[in-house]
């Protein structure tokens, strides 16, 4: 019985790593898109009913193709460690959920748009994308924490010094924060300023200071980047490129023991 | 017969390598240019008859200049495996549709155009641009995919929930991803953004999520054009740098010689 | 007596340098910051009230912690040479400031809101951060009024030929100098340009002119700290690396040595 | 009468490498900045007049600095083979010019701007940030070549196919060129874009891919700049930490001849 049921096994196993299988997953997801952007535009009827009839086989291919991956794990406590199959599996089980009323029809649609997202946990090239930006998230904690630390400052004498000029910008902190990431992405920031100048004549050195702060925080942010992966870079270059070469270190060395056989030859003749 | 023919075949080869020869070219092409740019300005309808038939002159010179490029590869074959070739032929050939009704005469007009972009194929520093240009494109493709991917979903969701508020900006899925492009330009985003917050008042983690993930992702794609270039140009300096010098493995192959050597002598001795 | 003291002293010393006493710090900041942030919506009278009795309880806090600070000190006059003292003392110091008329009480809550930055002084990786942008900031001195040199002449020629047009953008020399920032963030930058030119035809000129000579100055001072950085980043890396090791002319200085030695030999036998 | 001549000219050569002197300079440079800036703001009467005769006395001055650097020059031929010198008298005597009508006052007023430019050629630093900016200059030549082929040919057909929409910036080839750069700056470029899809659904295609030609050789022309200079630094650095020291070719040099050496002994012995 072990047998036989290992050999399913290790025959799913083959199967999902297969090319051609992942290729054919990669043509579902792609199809899968293009229904979700179809169904965007106006349809007559009968495309729309036979779209939802495609959706369902979607769904159906994918509840497929996971239990051939979960099958096809050797060990299942592996499956639910690789944080790609837990994905996989959540967007598809929620796949699942029958679209009832109109305001589920709206979830489910929107549920349904994350498939496409399994491009990614398909795909290892834009898995190790993902990868690497993450990796590169922590490096940056600092200069967010502090950029958010300026953003405070400004939103909290924003909104006590122009709330009362436009509440619509300024009324409570959050809608001066909202405010402030419009002005650093130079968005009508003039039309901000001007309005608040009206009141306050000092009011551009508000937003002379901010702007110069920001951008320059953000370009600490990308230089400490850049410099970040160079290095990396560099390092596995270096590495890889010399693995197993002798070093100056192994040339000193073996200089120094001719040196002392040198000396023990001069000294026993 | 055949001599003749070649004769004619190599004085056509000496003379498109001639410098002279480029120079008259590259000469008419501007001329070609500020042609279609006078052409654009109100003038005198005698001026505009008589561009019409400097034109017809351009047309023959650059026919002229392409058969005698033809004509001067030694081997024929070899002229249509070049793809500046090509395209230099496709252009002077579609230059010579006659000019009828009024349609064609604005396609005729774009045709002439494109005979601008003839600068590049002649100017060997503006080809080598391109070429390195096009090389630097498939690494980028899983970051362009991946940015696809983005757009695409954001798009979906856009359109689903945004579509009821302003049809103009997220009518259908191509719409809404002109919308997105436009939101990543920072092109008056914040009207598109207070739209949608009059009904969807979460909706600015829609936008915010989407300038943050797409800067992100360009600044990514940035960093690995960079990296990428300086490795290449930190390789090939160092192949050009170190060429034929020894290496620190020569010296230490030399330095196990010699301590061979020496032990054989203390042997003997 | 003095030993009593001392005693208190290196008592209060090790609690500054707890990690939890540091934490509580942080997190007291965090509440400030969060109760600066509540007072701006719309709150009930009995909120508001027990926020201002909170407020009073954090600025007694910060005293107490103040004074940890000072008295544990080994030696006092320390503590006024580092600059992150002074600033925690005196945004504290001004928090003791009672709260009067309206006029005050504005003044009040700003610095209050500055109380926030006492997170850049609590935590040593943003201190750092701060530490690391001051520094750069000297490198960057020439080509910031290089920059500055420009945005005078453009200001100066704006202002004496615009002014007539309108002198809300072109007024004096101060509202150039604000529209010309304007124009180098690109922010409606040609409704600029598009006024001056009913007048002036040519005045797209002096715009394109000032956009492509600040782009360039921005660039090159981009690019002035980004080699900087690396710069610095490889001597370190360099400099930590080969510590300690041999390097080549260590190996020459051996190898001159041996073969001194061998001609030694050589002359004696 | 030489010697007599000869001790003048030493006398203001110390004078003018004088660093006091170029102190002076400076500070009169900055006034003259500083009254330019304050003419621009309504001042009353006597104010007027009294910049203007202090205008007078800075024209004065600086053609007496002028007239020491000349007579300071140990060889006359060699000031006018200086740049900056060339520069400086040519501001200064432009000058000189009387402010006669209105017209020829708005003249004068603009060449006293120009003034201040000096401060570029007294500061030495400030000189050698214009110097390597001229340097960087012809490397990026084909890179502008190129973008300008692909703004002329956007232009060309942008002015073909919308002059009929808006002729206000579609209207010929020079206007449909300054609608381009304010595209590329994506200054209300969706306006622009929205006007020709009402007549023209795919004119979204011309914008879109317009933008990203021109995104892309930008970029290439940034990443071209830094690459250059960070290879010029890394070569200089290269050259100067190690100047003197013995290579890697030195030691293998030293380790063949040692070994001959060595063969040599063995034959004799």
């Amino acid at each position: 019985m072990t047998t036989h049921f290992d050999s399913i096994q290790s025959k799913f196993d083959r199967l999902r790593k297969n090319k051609l299988f992942e290729l054919l997953v990669i043509a579902v997801i792609i199809f899968s898109a293009l229904m979700i952007g179809v169904k965007t535009f106006d349809i007559p009827n009968w495309l729309h009913t036979g779209l939802s009839v495609l959706d369902w086989g979607v769904t159906v291919f994918f509840l497929i193709e996971i239990t051939i991956r979960f099958i096809g794990e050797p060990r299942k406590r592996d499956f639910f460690k690789n944080g790609w199959n837990l994905f996989d599996t959540f967007v598809v089980t929620l796949s699942l959920i029958p679209v009832g009323n109109n305001d589920m029809a709206l979830i489910a649609r929107l549920v349904r748009v994350f498939r496409v997202l399994r491009m990614v946990s398909i795909i290892p090239e834009l898995r190790m994308l993902i990868n690497s930006l993450l990796k590169a998230l922590p490096q940056l904690g600092y200069v967010l924490l502090m950029m958010f630390v300026i953003f405070y400052i400004y939103a909290a004498v924003g909104t006590t010094v122009f709330a009362s000029i436009n509440s619509e910008l300024w009324g409570d902190i959050a809608i001066s924060l909202l405010t402030l990431f419009r002005v650093m992405t130079f968005e009508d920031w003039t039309d901000v300023m001007y309005e608040t100048m009206t009141v306050h004549g000092w009011s551009w050195m508000y937003f002379l200071s901010f702007i110069c702060l920001t951008a320059f925080a953000f370009l600490n942010m990308v230089i400490g980047i850049v410099v970040n992966v160079i290095e990396q870079e560099n390092k596995e270059a270096d590495a890889a490129e010399h693995a197993g070469e002798p070093t100056i270190v192994d040339v000193h060395r073996e200089l120094l023991a001719l040196k002392a056989q040198l000396a023990e030859q001069q000294r026993r003749s």
